[in-house]
């Protein structure tokens, strides 16, 4: 349960950030698509470390190796698995967390769930893992081509974009290291990261998402809302700590007659408070959403460890480590969300009236 | 899909507000607890509606009849069915509803995806639906003793508690009629709650839950992290719009150095940024998250409905409603969190070594 | 998991032989189905007790009532829920059997597992349980009208039919008290469960089940393979013990000359030892299968029994059961045989290509 | 859902053929167990082609290559990936296989379902898969290590032994080349199944399984029956055409008094023709089943192919085959047999009252 995500289409992973290689499994993929292998390393290529000086310098060509589920070029319906070899293996970089638990990491509670734990780079807990994500969202994308998906950072630290999504040009994104659509704003951002990361410190930011092309009817009653489903996504994504759409937590400060949002006559609305979804459902308007990441808990600096035996020691990290994760993160919501649409758009199609 | 929740204890629910019954089953509940069927009622008293003036005043028992599962007072392992008739039916109160659709309701979603719904009282999209969440959510309560769940109401509008939870005495929660730990803004709450219903209008709120007395080790490593399912949970819930867990949207704006939980020498750590939980495990600390509720799309006072041939109409709705639906979820806030701890605690049975 | 079944139509059940009432849950089901619910109650009455001189004379009408899920006569959507009332629930019947353990029965294994069991007439390890699973195939069928399901007795004991199913007039089925094809066979099989009956014993038998007008690309490649789905479903039925299809056992004696299905022109086959399903998935030829039933284990006669402290003693069932169950478990494996199907029927449209 | 195999520890795999690699994720497995990866090898080898003059020639090592979830020897609770390279890739030996259809293989229906196909070998559908079961099974049997099982053969053609497996020994069937514990018939086996190739034909036959030292209480009463679970397991191997537990098919010619288990004051049964589960949970007696393979559809004789334009062309397969497949599916059953155990044990954990 606890590596396998979604419905129909269903992405399995596994993997540490050492061990020998990262994959997964796609299930549930419809026969008969060509698949652009480029655009999946495209994806890939935007996780990646080292991809500029504000990301962690670690040394991975990420190359996704694909095994299955694809003749000539084109899914089979069979199950899709593919390998990323981990090309940073030395273990001995590590030693040094081999009896200490970091703060605010997953050694402690790793090591109290399992009683034993991988402790290079964090093993199974390091966002390593996501780049497995980003592999099975490319695929996912290319079930949905006609569904537009953008994320992008809106906010580090203090600073934040204040303009809504619709005031920006979303081909300025990838057009800076912080993958920000207000040109100004990245060099803030850039500036910010940059300051940060010289004092061996972290620090969090917040990505907004933004679907548009939306068909209606994507989502489930009850259990299985469209928003919750998202939600999910996001949460499970590693420092993740707080997940809104539509109006968010704005919204419960509102009154009805503000939040309501009133109809056109072709069903379309004019506002959109809802975020496209109501009643868990998609109601064809863009779906718009923010998620919040914190500060990575890896700093280049001295801190307190709680060693195996239960002391406090002070002690300092080693290696290469992203002193903002937001930039990075960007292509995961990405991948994230478009696994759950190309999920959700299959499962539709077992409601449709026989 | 959609209308069962969990991985190991799984609730099923079934009904519509206005049909012949609502119930559920819970499946997965461990033979040989003895059943507190007063404290199933009382947590189903807590949400149901005509309970005091701040809250619709729809007629509703609300009495819960166990059907399977139990045997002389105990759980036998088999699924506990149940259901919760529905006392008011009276089906020509929605006759304005049949061919409308409301602003920001799920009537449109509906009718688009199914293309035909129950339109009285919103069917399966009321809220109704949520009092069998409440009776497996008090069966989930009574599967883990240890821990408590608390849940209160900390925002209404613009106004808000700013205090944490440690500062609240949470006896004080149900002695006022919006679940509000603070006496003085308990008042505050519901002076603005009963002028919104007087306007006809709604507004929105805030929901914070603790959990205290957490064993560590709860939540699986990668997609079902132990916050995804509590986030997944809250959002399901009817007019959710946002979660966060820990620091949540404010732990984006801060740094490493402040964010990260310091260690004690016993594992437990002087700070709790972390909400409880690190790498989506459970670590011992208190959990805690808040829910924001949008206000709901129900108002007394004239509205523009689009109608099923397309034509934007101005119409009054009829009926009860809630002006402020943060106080009768309270309680079913509480009882989606026993049922994702109380699934994640058999989970965690299955992983530990043999 | 254990009581639901299916994958994108799920059916759960609940309820007890001799509890207030037994039900389920079919979730899954589209939208803007229209309901014969006269069929649904025929199915009901073809498994029901007392129905004739060969079948348990146990009193109960079985009638369902439907909860939700149905509006006008047409499905929802949404999960349709329902019970059926025990009306034979005198508890002080099963007294004799609170403190032993019958033979081949599943109290032993129930006590042992649970350490708590619901006596009274087998509790939920009763085929009472198999009534839901009635409702449920009932409207499975009215899911895919265009597709024949008929199951028949084809031996009780060591009487056999020995022509194959083509040679058969299906409609002498129902005309007869064991639902057997071949009106001698079917008098021979009524006489040898009465004089079964006459001596308080039991005795097994074998069910054909026959699929006809079956659509080409139904189940899926590895591990769940269209028979192993329609074998998993009978060996849940109560009392069985095997499943065969196409060649079965047979096919085991065979060499490959014989048993490979030479094609014609149009993708038919000229025989069909394959029994409709190659690799997996429907060729579009007819599915067959057997199912073999054990003798059931309650005998009105003395047998020896296991008290709880373990000890042998010498007692006597009492009670109303059936000498040969096969007749009334027709019905049983035509439901699920159309669960199974209008199951497989869904997840195929999530298979073909967008 | 085609692709995943259990319910807690759950096996998924992907590859064809003759593809880059088949592989698989074993998820679920607990933390600290110590794997034997020669254990995990040799069981590879039994199933391998080449290992003697009865089985393909085809050449393959089979060489499992694990990829995560082992940490020095030991499981760490995380997902265990694996693959095993195909080394035998010719592509071209498979362009004859291109435009035509095999009778009774998968070809023709995977064509009809997903209007591609991977031809070479078989593609998906080619038994190679079962590979990776084999390796998922080898670590489910270290994680019941108290608990043995045992396959054999124990029929070929109209050839079968005529014991029961109490009167073998058990240590005698690796000695042979078709897995047959009674030497003398183990020849004659052999004998059938060289004539049968030489003639460049197949032939079946049906494998028992026995699994000895069961604890009490694993299965589940409704749906997920033990016995239900392990059919499921069986059929879905390639070429499997029936299941049989305990008494199986001879059991429905049997009267009650015949068939009922009677007690021994400890709780054993004096007779097992329950085949060690009652009710769907085993009662610690040994579980026995048998499992009919048909004779594999690939011939090494002119056979009468549908090409894909719609005419019958006469042709003739090339390459190497198993003449009979029962040898080294004796392997593979095992496999499946244990993965079901192991997963029900995790199971029954969760069920055990708090």
């Amino acid at each position: 349960m606890s590596n396998t995500f979604g419905n129909i289409l269903k992405l399995t992973t596994f993997g540490e950030s050492h061990g020998t290689a990262i994959g997964g499994v796609l299930d549930g993929c419809p026969a008969g698509i060509s698949i652009d292998f480029e655009a999946v390393q495209h994806e890939l290529d935007r996780r990646k470390p080292g991809q500029s000086k504000v990301v962690t310098q670690r040394k991975e060509s990420d190359t996704v190796r694909f095994l299955s589920g694809i003749f000539e070029g084109k899914t089979t319906g069979m199950p899709i698995g593919f390998i990323i070899e981990n090309e940073h293996q030395k273990s001995s970089d590590y030693d040094h967390l081999k009896d200490v638990f970091r703060p605010s990491h997953a050694d402690f509670t790793y090591q109290q769930k399992y009683g034993i734990r991988d402790h290079k780079g964090g093993g199974r807990s390091s966002a390593r893992e996501t780049a497995c994500r980003v592999v099975g969202g490319a695929i996912a994308k290319q079930m949905i081509p006609n569904i537009k998906i953008t994320a992008y950072t809106s906010s580090v630290g203090n600073l934040h974009l204040d303009k809504s999504y619709q005031e920006f040009d979303f081909t300025t994104i990838e057009k800076n290291t912080v993958r920000c659509p207000d040109i100004k704003m990245a060099q803030q951002f850039e500036n910010l990261i940059l300051a940060t990361k010289k004092q061996g410190n972290s620090v969090g930011g917040i990505i907004t998402c933004v679907v548009q092309n939306m068909p209606m009817g994507l989502g489930e009653p009850v259990f299985n809302k469209l928003h919750a489903a998202l939600g999910s996504a996001m949460l499970s994504i590693n420092a993740v700590k707080g997940f809104e759409y539509g109006s968010g937590f704005e919204g419960a400060t509102m009154l009805g007659t503000q939040h309501n949002d009133r109809f056109n006559e072709d069903g379309t609305t004019k506002t959109n408070f809802s975020g496209g979804i109501q009643g868990g459902i998609s109601n064809g308007m863009d779906i718009y959403f923010r998620v919040a990441f914190k500060p990575v808990a890896t700093l280049l600096q001295e801190q307190e460890f709680l060693t195996t035996s239960g002391n406090i020691i002070t002690q300092q990290n080693k290696g290469r480590h992203d002193a903002c994760v937001v930039p990075r993160a960007v292509p995961i919501v990405e991948a994230m969300t478009a696994l759950v649409l190309a999920d959700f758009n299959l499962l539709y199609k077992t409601q449709k009236t026989i």
